[in-house]
């Protein structure tokens, strides 16, 4: 009869090193994917690409393109040696080796000498399954890696427009590059925002319309998935406020205006899910006003019901008692016992007197108003 | 019975442009209005004015009226071609040109070389429907340009103040117009907080003479509309606040001293809405307990009135057994069956019995203090 | 039965100018009273007073009284015309005219090149009225304006220490008899919150006594009165410490010492408005959980009487049955109809086995600890 | 049969002076007790102590004893003559004579030219009733005074110290015997945490085992000497810090180390402080959830076995229906009226119909799982 | 039938000084364990170790391993000799050795100038029992010492990697083994977290498919421990802050890479806890929903029956009521008295009607909706 309610399935890596390990020491999650790597060398004039787990051709074509900037996808993380060997190719600090693999990191922003790494937090919300994933990045003057835990397209739009070379992508240098992904990310979160905004709209009809207890379920969902976005966002903001303070060499001015943008764009989220927060909260409150309300009505209603048979189910057993008007052994006549029994129109004055009793506690309760609604 | 619960609709636009998109592209909403020009040009001698959509009057008249102040209104934000036309000839940022578009900006102040940009929002509330539009001000050294997303006539007092030429509205610059719409919405902010102040008095008259589960709901809508302004007037207290602190040519000393008043009311709107949040909660809470001690009363009658009859039903049960004082079929005699029903005042004293107990009954719940209230 | 409960009648000026009205305009409202002056001017030997509305009588005694310290009190601002002649004789700006007028200002301090501008809170409650009027002062160098709404002798005290003469009062300038006017304010907020503290305490008597639904209501009443406290208060407290720490002639160090006292105050109202609040929230909890507890114990005691008469009414309903042991149109005998009913000891048996029925329960009921209070 | 509830007395002043008094007036509490002194005289080789209230004995021993640090205890503040005396003396501003007399200071240390003073709040819990008194002391470089509402014998253990002398406190001079009281008084706090701890875990054992509703009035007790508590700890910390920060001469750098330790001391009052908080709200959560769990249980059960008995009930009550077989007046038989009641085994079957329906009624509410617990 | 709730045990130190005792104090707390010694003395080629208790081995190995640093682990505090000793001989403060010793100090870093001191606090939950012990560490130039107030081997990783060498364990000075060891605590408490996480996700399993009351009492032992851990987290992180704030000797450059590190793990750990408490609040809130909704459901299934069979008993009393056809006395016929009983078909449109008032009762609730679920 009811709608089976589904459990929020929420995919997030929990797992951590063992207790007292070094350290910079790499833990390949069993579960982690192959990595996938593709390599695009572009500058103004033209965009390469090379696809495929073979650490050898990205090399090459390292070597090949020398006056390009190179944008490295690692989508996977489930292969150490690899990792090692693009950490020692690189120059990565093992501790920010450790960071990529580790992917329960906050965002955050971590300048080095000659390079700078950044992570972000990718959440997404299908089907009643939340899914928090770490996406970080690795920016040298003339080189990002994009690592990925697992092989979705989320950085399509990016591949298109590097192609397509409109706009400042292909000029501005790999600080830009990771701008624009940060801010798909922002873009992504939006759309999730709008996502639960429609869910709360339709949330919000059904409690106007015909609220059932999937609206306490679905609510609690929606609020599950804030708390991630919220524990997300914030160190997203503060990430982005650093990089737009700190004086590096690698994020140049131009770049920090549109870092400024971004960081517009956190604040907005952060709005949003603080409104959706208690516009939540709200709902919750008028449900569960509603219910105890509708619950009242409904026992009200029955126990006037009740109460309104009590009297006249009394009378009709005065008048079933045998009390005897003359005793069947003796046959003395006993006329004190029960003489309406035998009066000519007992039977009638009797149901006259439980109509009048009837109508009359019905207007007393109308009176009090207790058929009125709360 | 009860009057039928509309829901608060709300009006605000939530579309945003792609995931991955260039920073600085325009998207124009489907539902949004073609845009009507009006520019007035206007100096201590003078005001001119010109209507209608034609971008190239404006510009005759700009040519024309070589030292006075143009403030360019411009309603409806639906025709990208002139929007790009207006951006070209004045020299405004694709940035700026993008947060004008996208009416869901929060209120804030962006200070370029030679001219400023701030956006306001305006909360309406009419007959149930909440809308929260983008109002932005693009102001140069002897222009103003005020962007609105549809054809309200906000902005109807300063024509006039205008056109009648009192106080320092011809002579003060673009910032002291600035100035003056901003405050116009703040007033608008006042006017929409004494509705809400009158909307809460009604309900809390009703909460005190006839609660009913509409305070729940117009409690509601009154927190809602809460949220979206508090959400408004926040970041608009810091964008004052910027626009006080900043030093910047446009913004002279004496629009400052003006500029000063509206950061007051500002707060002043801060916390009456404050107050107002703690007024609806505390309404809320006494409406929660005056039903739920209602419903107590209701049930606590309701089953006193059953429990009183419960004894004396039972007793006229017993009364109702069949146990025989003869055999039918051996006409042996039973004289220990139910004798009461062969004395003569049997039944007498039985009814008196039940009066006792009821009595009785009535006596000791009184006692108990159950039939006070709560 | 119940006593009438009273709505808590808020006084408090709602009222603002017209949207979109130019700044500085003077709105009176309709019912403001008609202003009385009255002007002391005092030093160290003297102190001598003119009464009455006539502003040329005051003029005069300022033209004859010149080494004198003038304190001007007007009390009602239902008069633009008057409040003109004061701003301009005294030199006093517009928008603090119209801060004076509009009573509705957060306390404040505005320092002016060669004067100041203090406003402040009056909070009074009495007999479930609650009214909150504005008392704002303009000091320049030897003189004070104090503006009240109306006739209120408030600062009785005062003038009372002025023609006595004790202590600093005469002597130490313009700036002292500010502080000891916003001294007294501060003194009717403790007085205040003492009336407060003692409902608080009488509600919490009747809270162990003998709760009904007064004290939600009346807990409510103090909640409300705490919130409009509270947002004078902490603007009080801002306001205070900017007098103490702004650097202006007018506020000497000797003057500074009371307003750090003052100070002190401002921080005690602020804790016992906080503790007042949480012991109101306290009290709440305890009188709902007291009612629920209440009603459970009163349901449940009447359901366990509904239950314990359940069993037994079925039994006298079995025995009630007319089963025939004979049938009245053959004369068949049927044995095994209900043979009980003609056992000689049936109906004692019966009795019998209600009795132990009805002790059953009330033995497993008080076992499973359903007659303990919860 | 419900043991009593006590309300939590509390003993704390509220009496303030009259509105509008003069600041530095000293108010004398009509309950204040007479003042008793002691002086204790004492250097690195003796201690001398005079008892009583004769001031001139005082006095003659600070002329005796001049190379001794004194410290003179005052317990009562009921001779206003006395402190004048005291005050004059020693040299006290009357501000400060006015805070030792207003018991109603918040902690706070005052810095003047050649003197210190500094209050505190003590704290104490006995037998159902919270008492909060000041005290308070005068530090001048080789003399301390301090000030106590009451008789009690606060400080009997630093008295013990200074006749054992060992440590530092003969030497250290009068702000180290003043650290020594403050970390005296925070022992105090410690041991009535520890009670209050005691009492937490009292009421949650009884929350376990035998939940009534004195765990709601105890743990409202807790909560109210825990915002109490709370009130007079946070400024006592800022108190605490601000003797550590400020540079004055009467302590030196060898104090500030202790007061650093009592510093600690105060940041772990204030963690016991809010641990204790969040645990009483848990308790109470707690309770209120058994408490509606285990009514809801006994409503269930009951409502059960009424529902049980109704269907059972209804059937006895058509065989107990008077339909006639046979119209005793024109003896015309009625074959169809109740034919069940001439079967002769009308009554067995109708016993194992009823049993029937009772297993079904039992097993249909089991399978729903209505018997199980919440 | 329902499994028997057991309280959380919360083992944990309270016990405090006396009161007024002086600074400096060390009071062996009654339960406390006999120490137990282990000295590692480790450079980059090789560790040597003596265990026991013997304070003399201790002093030995030290004297003869002249160019190593050296990590005494002292494992039980209960021994007020030997710590003096260890104290007296490596030029600890007495306060430091009252801290070691007193162990409810919160998480704190202590400079001095030629050591530092650091406490953490452990917490470990293992079988409803949560314990939280004091880890304190002193560390001077070439030596730390570990106290730690039971035998448990938390730090047995830390010495496998000191034996095994890797890593910058041997070389990186005693700061750095500080760090390894607050590291592994930091672990400990992810590995709690983890563990909570687990708990929280079975509480919210059983939620879904089999809510009892255990979810209210996992709950509340979950956020217990969060309160604990919350207490201990906040100054950890305050202290790692100073840690690397600092700039003392020994702790360098390097260390402090590691210390951010540390930091950041904090930060993570905050992150979890707040996460992880507003997952408890949400699940106590559907918790509370779904008993409130099945009980509800349960007492309106219940009530309907009720009301269903009221009005068809009531029919049947009707029909049970005695009153005669005939006078037995005076064989009058009374043809008024409930002639229906007499009528051929009487029963079974008795029958009948009792039917369709059912039915027409059961329709009128279906249509109501009151057999949907709410």
């Amino acid at each position: 009869m009811a709608k089976k309610i589904r459990k929020l399935k929420i995919k997030s890596n929990r797992k951590y090193g063992n207790v007292g390990d070094s350290p910079g020491m790499i833990h390949i999650d069993e579960n982690a994917m192959k990595p996938v790597l593709r390599l695009y060398s572009y500058n103004q004039q033209e965009v390469q690409q090379s696809d495929g787990s073979n650490f050898e051709s990205v090399l090459q074509q390292l070597d090949v393109c020398t006056n390009h900037t190179h944008w490295l996808r690692v989508n996977g993380l489930g292969d150490q040696n690899l990792l090692e060997q693009i950490g020692t190719h690189f120059g990565v600090n093992r501790l920010v080796l450790e960071d990529i693999v580790n992917t329960h990191q906050r965002p955050k922003f971590d300048d080095y000498d000659n390079y700078f790494f950044v992570t972000s937090r990718l959440i997404t919300y299908h089907e009643d399954e939340l899914s928090n994933c770490q996406v970080s990045f690795f920016v040298k003057d003339n080189l990002i890696i994009s690592f990925q835990e697992d092989y979705s397209n989320t950085f399509e739009m990016i591949v298109k427009r590097l192609i397509g070379g409109k706009g400042l992508i292909r000029t501005a240098g790999p600080a830009y590059l990771c701008y624009a992904m940060m801010d798909t990310i922002f873009d992504l979160y939006f759309s999730l925002l709008n996502n639960l905004g429609d869910m709360l709209d339709d949330i919000e009809d059904r409690l106007y319309e015909n609220p059932d207890k999937s609206i306490m379920y679905d609510s609690q969902k929606v609020k599950r998935t804030m708390i991630m976005l919220r524990r997300a966002i914030w160190p997203e903001r503060d990430k982005v406020n650093e990089m737009i303070r700190e004086d590096i060499p690698l994020i140049n001015k131009d770049v920090k205006v549109f870092l400024r943008d971004a960081y517009d764009h956190c604040i907005q989220i952060i709005d949003m899910i603080e409104s959706y927060q208690e516009i939540t909260s709200s709902i919750i409150d008028v449900y569960l006003s509603i219910v105890s309300n509708r619950m009242n009505e409904i026992m009200k209603v029955l126990t006037l019901i009740s109460v309104i048979f009590m009297p006249i189910t009394f009378i009709v057993g005065v008048f079933g008692m045998n009390f005897a008007r003359q005793d069947p052994v003796t046959n003395k006549v006993l006329p004190e016992n029960m003489p309406e029994l035998y009066s000519p129109h007992g039977y009638t004055y009797c149901l006259i007197a439980m109509f009048v009793i009837t109508i009359a506690q019905i207007l007393f309760f109308w009176k009090k108003g207790w058929f009125n609604r709360l």
